[in-house]
């Protein structure tokens, strides 16, 4: 045996710490003119941006910003909150995107817990931060957003120092702090948070690297593309594609309301090439109307995740011009890391089973070492037979750093050396993972595990149905029987009794709903159903 | 400051090391019907690479190879080569692939210098071999590829066993083992050493891994391309690709005797998208005859490196159908780390302006943290003026772990906390940097600096000139003087007269060439034109 270590060691010139800020540096230097980041009238290209980073940054510095503070902020996908995914870490600091949708009380507890030095706020937020702030008790500092496009019915100006006139107290010599050890922090992501307060899940500048390149290799991004940026950067960084975006020096077009017809005219202005969403965001699509749908001259590739979206809306996606992907992960796991790769040798599958399949959650991403389906109290995988269940379990260098201040969640979630999603899913024969429910979502009624999702599939594909989400009910003879919660499909009408002969058709007697509610479904900031007021509202039905 | 450490720990489901050998596991498992590795009428999936892989590293097991082995390979660009990155590496051995045109007294030097346990050998080079075992003076495990297609004409069975009955003495249920610490070794590469012993370069699992994912980026390599592959795999481990056309599921087409014939023919049967290669390649397919040349009906990406490439190469290649990218990198930095990113600003440049650009070594790679171009002596940038002179310093993860056994080497070669490249290059107002020349084969005439390159250049504009090198020849008027080898186009003639005066009409008099000699350039195995045997014969004009 040689020893393949004697006087080779790491040295400064063959071992630098991994950080995603030097795709932006990068990108800047080679590409300086291209297009970057696009907002309505505001065009800023790659050397822009990595000034303004760079300017933003020094500020921030000069203001006291340091290795190891947290910068909050408040804003919807509009360049500042593009550029903070730069400019805060840039300083050895934490970025915390806070939910634009949270209420008063939340924000404040995010503020306290990730004990923050500065917010940005975006000036439609004002009235919650407002509150928010006068619960903190603390003085920290506050940078107004002050964008032309917010919704200022009831807002006033909050902050000491306005976003613009802050970056330009900064130096353009700035130079940029690289990490001195790549499982240095490089944000924090409250999860949205079902029951109880939020988490805050720590990513590194490792993990934030590693998703950058895996994603771009699993979703075949080429360099240059044009991209949509509907998905919340809130939202796991945005899937970490700031990141991504600036290493293929794409052209990032940034949206703040996200209506179907604002994303048929982005698409067409800019031929955007990809973009992703929440099964929310395609349901806005295929239910747009006629007037509203252009559908794109060129082919549009979506990545879907959040809830598992239902087959049905693939089919009408591929209808209208797009290549959707499933694809599926976690806040703690830096967004997705499993896809529904599609292989050549389904091609000839009929509609229906390419719907099946599309429907599942898939397989790993380059940067993801395992994915499991196990039973959590043996850790071992369940057999590949698409039958029986278990958690979710991932492993690799896309698994979050841990939760914030929270040491008991933190070794709970990755016991026995995996970390345990909480999703239940079978593993097919082929290796595709599909999940079956979230642990607490399942239905047990008369002994029986019902799966919500199967039922919620088999519901959609009634022609008036929009979305469906199922709860359990407290049922007296059974324990829990499913309840059904409907949207319909605008200027479509369906029945109750209707809609559970439909059911009956295809699903067991068990399985099918005893009770329908026609009504709008409550869901959080990213599209997914809020499962657990639905649960509120089933058992007051009794 | 928080503290974004504490309680947040690494754990085994948080931090895997890096290594390649993940990109293998996981296209095996999510394609493993694909067609994978192609040679000649062998065609096997990345399920039965895979397969063959965990077999032939059992195997090695079973025959004693362990962590910190080294396992030696000569061969042509096979399947077994291929096999041999992922194999050898799954063991926690180190894959060395010793150069096929090497004289047995450097073979045995590197057997003896590597002190490895096995030797893979394909047939072809049994002669070279034998010879080099005699002279070992110790025993080692020979493993024989009797591959039909190797010219056998003066060989004849040495090795104990065959490659596919070692490989069939593995279980195919081995589970590989993966790296402790991703600054493990993964392979050993000799330089070709123009002077003195080769030096062996270390690579490590980390760097191999970044460098697959960057060049993924860099050369925006697509999902499933269809990869000739012409560099040899024993160069660089052929820039890594057997590890990142793994991560991209691509299709690997193989080749034993390059011609120009049987590129054309390749490119054609596979569709082949995407192919690497010395200059010399380039002339070999733009100097095809007629009924050799078939240009391909699909576009065909093509990388070449190593010696800087005439201008006019590109302009040919185009004219072809091809669209060539100049990079740029040497053995101790994974292969190549620097492009010429085209820029569209450049579009519309003349086609003599666009050459230009394109001979230039360019920018880093995504993977590649610092460039420059720096004063040895200082360690500071030269401005960027395209005129100033110096080195080209690398820095970053895709730097080896340093030179094998030589710890002087290593510290001069890392000095400064840079990779000192030994060659001399200018940084362009834009960033681009472009070699004028190695250290040693700048000519010093009359005290002024030439560059060989530049004469070269301007050579093989000439119709007739197919190849040139331009070297030092000794002058007793001005110390050295441009003494210039040259190859013609088939068919094609020139007299000495002639090619000077072309000279004369746009270089510099005391850069004419004093002496030009027309015949074969000798070259290595790569295609570098070996100026070290120029030199020897510009003295002996003397």
């Amino acid at each position: 045996m040689n020893d393949y270590n004697k006087n080779l060691e790491k040295n400064s010139a063959n071992f630098v710490p991994l950080t995603p800020i030097s795709f932006l540096e990068r990108t800047s230097d080679i590409y300086p003119n291209y297009e970057a980041v696009i907002y309505k009238k505001r065009i800023y290209t790659w050397k822009q941006v990595y000034e303004r980073c760079i300017k933003f940054a020094s500020a921030l510095e000069k203001h006291g910003i340091k290795l190891g503070d947290t910068v909050s902020i408040m804003a919807p996908n509009i360049p500042e909150l593009f550029e903070a995914h730069y400019s805060v870490p840039m300083t050895g600091a934490v970025l915390n995107a806070i939910n634009t949708r949270l209420d008063s009380k939340t924000v404040t507890y995010i503020l306290k817990h990730a004990d923050s030095k500065v917010l940005i706020v975006d000036r439609q937020f004002h009235t919650i931060v407002k509150k928010a702030l006068r619960d903190l008790n603390k003085k920290i500092l506050i940078i107004d957003i002050d964008d032309k496009q917010a919704d200022l019915k009831d807002s006033e100006k909050i902050g000491e120092l306005e976003y613009e006139s802050f970056l330009n107290e900064g130096k353009s010599n700035y130079v940029w702090k690289r990490p001195a050890d790549e499982w240095q922090a490089i944000s924090l992501n409250y999860t949205s948070g079902t029951t109880g307060n939020p988490k805050g899940v720590v990513y590194h500048h490792r993990g934030a690297y590693l998703m950058s390149t895996g994603s771009a290799a699993a979703w075949n991004m080429p360099n240059r593309l044009n991209f949509l940026y509907t998905v919340p950067m809130f939202h796991c960084n945005g899937w970490c594609y700031p990141w991504t975006l600036a290493m293929l020096h794409a052209r990032v077009i940034c949206i703040r309301n996200i209506t179907a017809r604002e994303i048929f005219d982005l698409i067409t202005q800019y031929k955007v090439t990809h973009f992703g969403g929440a099964p929310i965001i395609l349901n806005m699509i295929v239910n747009a109307t006629k007037s509203e749908q252009k559908p794109p001259k060129h082919k549009v590739y979506v990545l879907t995740a959040a809830a598992p979206p239902p087959s049905i809306i693939f089919k009408k996606m591929e209808n209208l011009g797009f290549e959707v992907m499933h694809v599926y992960g976690l806040t703690e796991t830096y967004g997705h890391m499993l896809q529904c790769a599609w292989n050549t040798e389904w091609d000839n599958l009929t509609d229906d089973e390419k719907a099946e399949i599309n429907a599942r959650q898939g397989v790993r991403y380059p940067n993801t070492e395992g994915a499991e389906v196990m039973d959590p109290k043996t850790m071992k995988a369940v057999p590949r037979d698409g039958k029986t269940m278990g958690e979710i379990m991932i492993r690799g260098n896309i698994v979050m750093k841990g939760y914030f201040k929270d040491k008991e969640a933190t070794e709970k979630s990755m016991k026995g050396g995996w970390f345990h999603s909480g999703d239940l899913a079978v593993m097919h024969p082929n290796g595709y993972i599909q999940i079956k429910d979230r642990s607490k979502d399942v239905i047990i009624s008369g002994g029986e595990n019902i799966s919500s999702i199967e039922i919620e599939n088999t519901m959609v594909k009634h022609p008036s149905v929009s979305l469906a989400a199922v709860v359990a009910k407290p049922d007296e003879k059974w324990g829990e029987a499913p309840c059904a919660f409907v949207e319909l499909v605008p200027e479509k009408k369906a029945s109750e009794e209707e809609i559970i002969t439909f059911c009956r058709k295809t699903l067991a007697g068990f399985k099918v709903p005893k009770k329908i509610i026609f009504c709008e479904l409550p869901k959080t900031s990213t599209g997914k159903i809020q499962k657990f007021e639905l649960r509120k509202k089933a058992k007051e039905l009794n």
